[in-house]
């Protein structure tokens, strides 16, 4: 257990939008939130998942919907709080933790207000390792948890007790409830004890998140490649090393918002050694191939994120503007992620690609042979 | 309070068809799960709004979303009385009697089916007089009760309780919430006392139904005009002397399902005295306004329903087929329906008519006048 501060919060909005792969929310609003929290209540407990009593309760807590319109509905940092209330009255338990559903700009720092406004620790773990548009796309899902019953309010008031026979009607019915609410939900679900949390989430995720702001940070003070930075870290995790994928120009943007998603592609004229060459990434939500010419690069569920070429900061889908200056880099995605169980959630073929998975180091290996 | 017999029922679903103004559902289906709940477990027990104690609890249960589509999902009939169930756990209340919230195929079924299984009686009332397409088109809405909190299940065993600020924003998610769960939902809402019962449902609507529907049925066997029978029962009721607005054969019928409702219009050209004219009938669900020659000739919330010629028996929106033969009847709404704060929730402006409500008696007499 050890307490998180302001400045842990500033790295964590970092590095989660980094492994947010665009997606996830923007990292900016949910760190005010949590930075307001810490100067009203103090550091915030974060307690590593083999710290956790078997038999605690864990209810993890998150925004859903389109991060566009989330960005437009500010919240109020209570609605996921009372989500989690409403889970513990139906279920006649009371939290012992709250932990994130997965890496990205708000999800990450949502559970950080709960802890906070309920005095209660958060689990440095994830159920994607990154960011994806669905529920059913955790970790938690794979090994065998139910993520229903489930909460939902919105920042009216308006609020919800959903429950369903498999966590993909969850998904389906709560999405159209996130649409109704106004596009976006805060929600409490995929509630588990800790032995759950220890056997099904990804372990130590917030404090990478946290190691990889710091990191991008102090490069922009030490004159740094953040590249280099990015790279030793993830060098050192359970992920693979970072890979640039490209570097270029943002020429066309596409983003709509449907069904509860924002959907769209990003394109990318090349720049220094991939001059004359596009790169055309597709996003729901989050980003999901990447593509060079037509020829794929790097898909779900291995990491693909836009980074600032100057500061070497992340930029979330809905941040991306004609005219920026980027590198896309690829995360290889632990292990755990690259089960034939999870590709079945979580592959390219999940999203309407009709191609198998291949790990993104497999395909870049296979690229540098083909330039040497 | 009286036992209510399958000779009753088969009475009940012809008139509630002809109330239910083309909505409401299919009343077969609904006349056979009730009628199969009387053989098993005997009479179901009606009871007068006026024989309610003030203090005991009635539950509205209901079918809601589109017709068409509860006629390809059919009900196995435990639905809403598991959202009645469900109500009744989260309120911490048992349910004195359960009420239908419009007259209509299926929804005045309903209930009766909720009523057998529970072993409660059923109210002789509703909040419509008829049906309409919207949660919120209730005089229970109208004079002041809360719709929420809100039950939902589905066939597969998805459920919701859903808590709004508003009875708008119960409509707006809750139809969300039945898109999602296959285009239908089993609902329990507006739970009441009794007191409130009788001072917002429309008396009597049950046992009307039933009148109407013996005297079409009855004018089959004696060779009587149905018709004829219709106007003796609605001149003796809260209702105004049914109309007949056009004569005529169905030419063009268009029907989407869209948004969780059925839209569309009928088309019909004219026989007899109304040869060479055309009547539109539009409707979302149920019909909403008839117009000759472009003319409007009645309009929400009077009652507007198609008869076959032949038999007089009423025709629901997802029955209408190209080349029937019908009557488009017109019947005056109650008064507690007129009144300003109805009009605003269930008027035609709500519908998107540029129109202000005239009454449908005053319509046709204006228009047999210049006839003269």
């Amino acid at each position: 257990m050890r307490g998180i501060t302001e400045e842990d919060i500033e790295n964590l909005a970092v590095g989660a939008a980094l492994l947010g792969t665009g997606g996830g929310g923007d990292p900016y609003l949910g760190k005010l939130m949590v930075q307001k929290c810490i100067r009203e209540h103090g550091p915030i407990q974060m307690i590593d998942p083999s710290e956790l009593p078997d038999d605690a309760w864990v209810i993890p807590t998150a925004m859903m919907g389109a991060p566009t319109i989330m960005m437009e509905k500010i919240p109020n940092g209570d609605e996921a709080l009372k989500s989690m209330r409403l889970l513990e009255e139906k279920a006649g338990i009371t939290a012992f933790a709250t932990m994130p559903i997965e890496c990205g700009g708000l999800n990450s720092t949502v559970p950080f207000v709960v802890a906070s406004k309920a005095g209660i620790p958060l689990v440095d773990a994830d159920g994607m390792g990154r960011a994806f548009p669905e529920l059913q796309m955790e970790t938690f899902h794979i090994y065998g948890i139910s993520g229903t019953p489930m909460a939902l309010h919105n920042e009216r008031g308006d609020r919800v007790m959903l429950e369903t026979l498999d966590n993909h009607m969850l998904e389906h019915i709560s999405r159209g409830i996130a649409v109704r609410m106004g596009g976006a939900a805060h929600v409490a679900e995929y509630m588990m004890n800790g032995a759950d949390v220890k056997r099904t989430s990804i372990h130590g995720t917030m404090t990478l998140c946290m190691e990889l702001g710091r990191a991008i940070r102090e490069s922009q003070t030490t004159k740094r490649d953040p590249i280099e930075a990015i790279k030793e870290v993830t060098r050192q995790s359970i992920y693979g090393e970072a890979l640039v994928i490209f570097r270029g120009k943002i020429t066309d943007i596409e983003r709509q918002s449907t069904d509860g998603f924002v959907r769209g592609k990003a394109r990318v004229s090349g720049m220094d050694a991939y001059e004359g060459q596009e790169l055309r990434v597709d996003f729901q939500n989050e980003n999901l191939c990447a593509m060079i010419d037509g020829e794929l690069q790097a898909m779900v569920p291995d990491l693909i994120t836009f980074l600032d070429q100057e500061t070497g900061m992340p930029i979330t889908t809905e941040s991306i503007k004609y005219g920026f200056r980027v590198i896309c880099l690829a995360i290889p995605t632990p292990d755990i992620m690259r089960s034939e169980a999870a590709l079945d959630v979580w592959g390219p073929r999940y999203f309407g690609y009709d191609t198998d998975y291949e790990p993104v180091e497999c395909i870049q290996q296979r690229r540098g042979e083909q330039h040497v």
